[in-house]
């Protein structure tokens, strides 16, 4: 970088560049956008960013991002408004913005925080794995629902890290007599059977379903 | 967005989707990566947000970014480290960064900050031409520096505003008598001649020179 720039900026273009997906040219550029926007609202960005983790914690039922102890969606299904015995297992919290948009799941949630990745020296401990077995074990224990009333929706990622992830979770469930499911890999809707892999493919096959 | 993520997370997804090329998706993903950072990072960042202007302003001479009164590059021409006699004009700060980083060129700059753009209501009133007229007038009114030895260098970028912009700051310039001259338009290094357009290899045939 060039050493002319004043070392606010050089300061603020390291930063930046330390975000994921931002390299040094996209850090240049969003700082000199800030440059020319008005101080205020560089002031907001810095406050958004400092205030970011203030008050924030993880449900301590299903690891989802919280303003209390619990998350609003295990709140809601205390309170009856979602189904409690329906959990669906996903690698992140951006997961559960996704589902969550589909307006289409009313079950609760479980966030591992990643998937299964000796490469990147992440296994079953680094995840929140234990949590979630404690957590289906708890319900077979209480009177209020049955073991055999209870769904877990494996929601990996359909990649070699998520599917090994939802393998791992699978075998230890095993033992519970759970329902435990996964969700459909299959083209995406507007997709190309021209254009599709083979894994793809075949797992389209393997999963099709009674044409209604 | 979904309505459950606390707030301060939707106000900083809020914030980074308004800087340029960060979509809501990049937008999320990058306060999610905050979200597992540690905290002194996030403060970090946070900071030299805020304290990116403390201290700037523009230089006097030039218009490029300063932390003083005049930039370091103008400094370095007054005590006789760089030309002073040749002035490249560009558009932004970040085109100073990158002829900066050639070390080839050894004369000051003048940032026009934009290039002439009618449909973006960007006129000659709000870049720097006149400050940059006036600027070139001192020197002919100088002993110091004949009008004759004084080169302009036009490297506005070569696509439409920016040629126009260089045609226009030529015409207010060709009266005053100084040497104006535009950086070569033609093939990038590396370039195909197969895959250039037609205006590119035009430029590229016009501006041929002796091969050395």
């Amino acid at each position: 970088m060039s050493s002319f720039l004043p070392q606010s900026i050089r300061a603020l273009i390291d930063e930046f560049s330390r975000l994921p997906g931002v390299g040094p040219k996209s850090a240049q550029r969003l700082v000199m956008h800030l440059l020319h926007a008005p101080d205020s609202r560089v002031q907001e960005l810095s406050k958004a960013v400092g205030g970011l983790k203030a008050g924030l914690q993880f449900c301590s039922v299903c690891w989802n991002i919280a303003e209390e102890e619990k998350c609003q969606i295990c709140l809601n299904a205390e309170m009856g408004l979602r189904q409690a015995k329906q959990i669906c297992v996903v690698e992140e919290i951006l997961d559960v913005v996704a589902l969550e948009k589909t307006s289409e799941y009313k079950g609760v949630y479980h966030v591992l925080h990643g998937a299964l990745s000796p490469v990147d020296g992440i296994g079953p401990e680094q995840l929140k794995i234990q949590a979630l077995i404690e957590r289906v074990k708890g319900f077979s224990d209480s009177d209020e629902v049955g073991a055999i009333d209870l769904e877990v929706i494996l929601a990996t990622n359909p990649g070699l890290e998520g599917e090994s992830t939802a393998l791992y979770v699978m075998k230890l469930l095993g033992p519970l007599n759970v329902n435990v499911t996964r969700i459909a890999r299959g083209l995406p809707v507007g997709g190309d059977l021209d254009y599709a892999d083979e894994l793809t493919l075949t797992r389209a096959l393997q999963g099709r379903a009674a044409y209604q």
